[in-house]
């Protein structure tokens, strides 16, 4: 009976039974990203204390599609790539904590249950979802990266589409956007076992890349609609105006986060 | 910039987007239990200190199937049935803590991200899975309930099966099995977001039925087969003698828990 | 190199890997219908000559879920119920063929391969789709089968919800709806392989059940909600005046049918 | 009452509902080709007369994995990628008829209902399952293109994995394999409705790309792996020796085939 092995449940003797591996976990993907500005006051009230609206264009919002591949250290995932596969769609938005201004991921889905435990350990609220965008392909009928190259991309969660968008790119661009810019300042929160008592671990984390390489980006224009549902709320981030859309290919490797405070989130 | 409400991420103005609602939660469903012994080293590798083995029987393990409808209070799932049914497969053995028997779910693999959700609340380390059993009917070629009645029930995860089982029942029991009928001893634990910390949240956590109604058990026989996976090890457990196997329809709440103690888990 | 062996492809030596066996086809299930009336044309215009509109009540139409487990002789696939087990929703209407009223079913969703094929065989238009609906049960939340019991059912095809009822049960009744009550008129038709030609399979079949067991129909009312989608026409058969809505558990043996007549329908 | 319209069941009055378009159909994709040699008569007791066995090689398999998006003229469907998108395994054998060398797909699992109905227009014996194959990818941990490149790629069907394969890159090649590359010679046949009859339909067809082009073929070695299952024959097809293993990206167009005769397979 010594201690059990594991980076997260199921631990056991070996650790081989563990949900996910510790990481750094590294991710090959496609990014459809489509930004566009919502009433700012839908921003700020997702925004829990201390996280205040970030200073300039607060009703920034970035709806993101991405087509992964990922693995731990070791890679052996990449093999038997039901386990390093997944695709998620996730809304962003930015804030401000201690005058330094954040992105925040408010919404997100995925389609693997990997994926949701490292959203666990990250401060991503996920859920399970339908998930789909366009890849682009050298031959046949699928778009080349280019001028007008079209991609389709979709969200369904139980049985019903919360969102669908088409973007049409346009030409080479200096950046993939900006809402998803900045770190992450996220919450990592489990209410109490017991009925009536506060959080047993409210956190406000940071996060980001460890590293990062990407293609060049290509911008372009979306049509995006949202669609309402009832236990879904995306659809209160309403497009007023809308920004750019972007398509970028990219490696990223994620490396754990910092503590910024615990216990101030509030509630049950 | 008011508090946050939703009783699980994502949280939000209204909290209509919680992935999952308070509790109490209620559940109507059917088991179909396949109890056997292992190697009691098998189980005693996967009791975290200070769980010590079961002073009886301690290589007894009950492997459950249940199909279940759920829902919070007021039942509203039960009515967008993508959101209340969901069915389970899970592995569950005995231990002791300071002198008390407990059950303690090892494995467990379910089909819908609200049940991952709760089992991160109850700490059951919950993985996707595929899951199936054979239901009971009053006509056709499905099985009546009575001697000799038989029940297939299958587990699948990342596109491998796990586990089958046949299970003929014989006669009226006067239980459901004896592996799962203690009050469970969970852990529920979360990696800090910084590498090489001790674990966020480290708790062992006491959790029951705060009601229960049951029909009728019977009782019977089960062939079992477990099977090797890269990422699994429930085959670990690995049948050594069967027990007996139970067919049961129960209706059940689940209402909070009790802290026991917090970070002794160990590990990062 | 004699004659390959088995149903259905794929053929083999041994017939073991045929997607469906050889009829009789058994099944237990649990059918939720939900029946009303809608504009006749739209009835009218799927049915292709020789069929005509049903002399009564032409533009009754029923939404059928069912639940069912199904199996050919011996059973075996009720052991293993990712084989036997998969859910439905078809659309039925009535029309006359040589003065007799058939039902007709103009579309169904399903939601595995081998109830795919079953209705290749049968004439069934099958699509893939997601299919879900309250159950019955004896404890818990779920309901019991009795005055004011409600179950829900939903549909939905390519991430998009077509359907959703909400059904309240009133009293016993003497009848589970009659819209589906008549021998199926139904089209099994292939386009030819070469482009342009007529097709290489276009016949006009009759079908039913050859024999059935029933429990007790209870009859109440139904909410349904219809929706668009770019490949669906479900919704064309709008809701102008509800009928009525029936629960009931069935027992089904389907055995063939017989061949009316070919040829007739015309187009590609 | 005119004639209904609609390549292919559901039929209605504006075809919108047929689950698939007419062809022309256009494909991109990505292949991954494992060739071996099996027990040549392995290969014959798939070939029903009037096939032969193949001249040279008549041992020679290839299991193919491929990611396709989809679309017919028009290519409405690739912005609404759930339409387009799907993934298949297939063995691929080679046969002889009246001296001329066809290739025959004797087993194929796809993941989309319009991929199963185009197959039984091209008289591909489909059934569902679950594919994965790893995507090259220009960043992060993902392959690229190259010697040494490793890509894995898995089957699974009714919850038990019935393939896996890992292929190595090693050079650029002059083919993507040689089992593949003839035209199909393919059966298309349906069992009458009525039992005890031969078959309704009953076709050999040939059938092939109207068009295509393609990228750098590379070829390497494969690890291949096939496992039994009740209900499948994959694994009849042993491996006996490895051939090559192949890597290529695609653009195809099928646009019909003809009819080669009628009503000679036998059976029921």
């Amino acid at each position: 009976m010594t201690g059990l092995r594991g980076y997260f449940p199921p631990r056991t003797a070996t650790g081989a039974a563990s949900l996910i591996p510790s990481p750094p976990w590294h991710y090959s993907g496609d990014l459809l990203t489509v930004e566009y500005r919502t009433d700012p006051a839908r921003v700020r009230e997702l925004l829990p204390e201390p996280l205040e609206p970030a200073a300039e264009d607060p009703g920034a919002v970035a709806l993101i599609w991405a087509d992964w591949q990922s693995c731990a250290a070791g890679g052996r995932e990449l093999l038997d790539p039901v386990l390093s596969q997944y695709k998620e769609a996730f809304a962003v938005v930015r804030c401000a904590y201690r005058g330094r201004t954040y992105s925040r991921c408010v919404y997100i889905w995925v389609d693997k249950d990997f994926a949701i435990a490292r959203g666990l350990q990250q401060g991503y609220p996920k859920k399970f979802g339908s998930i789909h965008q366009t890849r682009p392909h050298p031959y046949g009928p699928a778009p080349r990266i280019g001028p007008g190259a079209r991609f389709g991309a979709t969200l369904a969660a139980a049985d019903r589409r919360l969102a669908q968008a088409v973007v049409t790119l346009r030409e080479p661009s200096g950046t993939g956007g900006f809402v998803n810019g900045h770190p992450m300042a996220h919450h990592r929160r489990l209410p109490s076992i017991e009925n009536g008592k506060g959080p047993a671990l409210d956190e406000l984390i940071e996060s980001g890349a460890a590293s990062f390489e990407g293609g060049q980006p290509w911008v372009g224009d979306a049509e995006l609609e949202l669609f309402d549902a009832p236990t879904e709320e995306l659809a209160r981030l309403e497009v007023r105006e809308p920004i750019a859309a972007y398509y970028r290919q990219v490696g990223v490797v994620w490396d754990g986060g910092r503590l910024l405070e615990s216990g101030t989130s509030g509630g049950q």
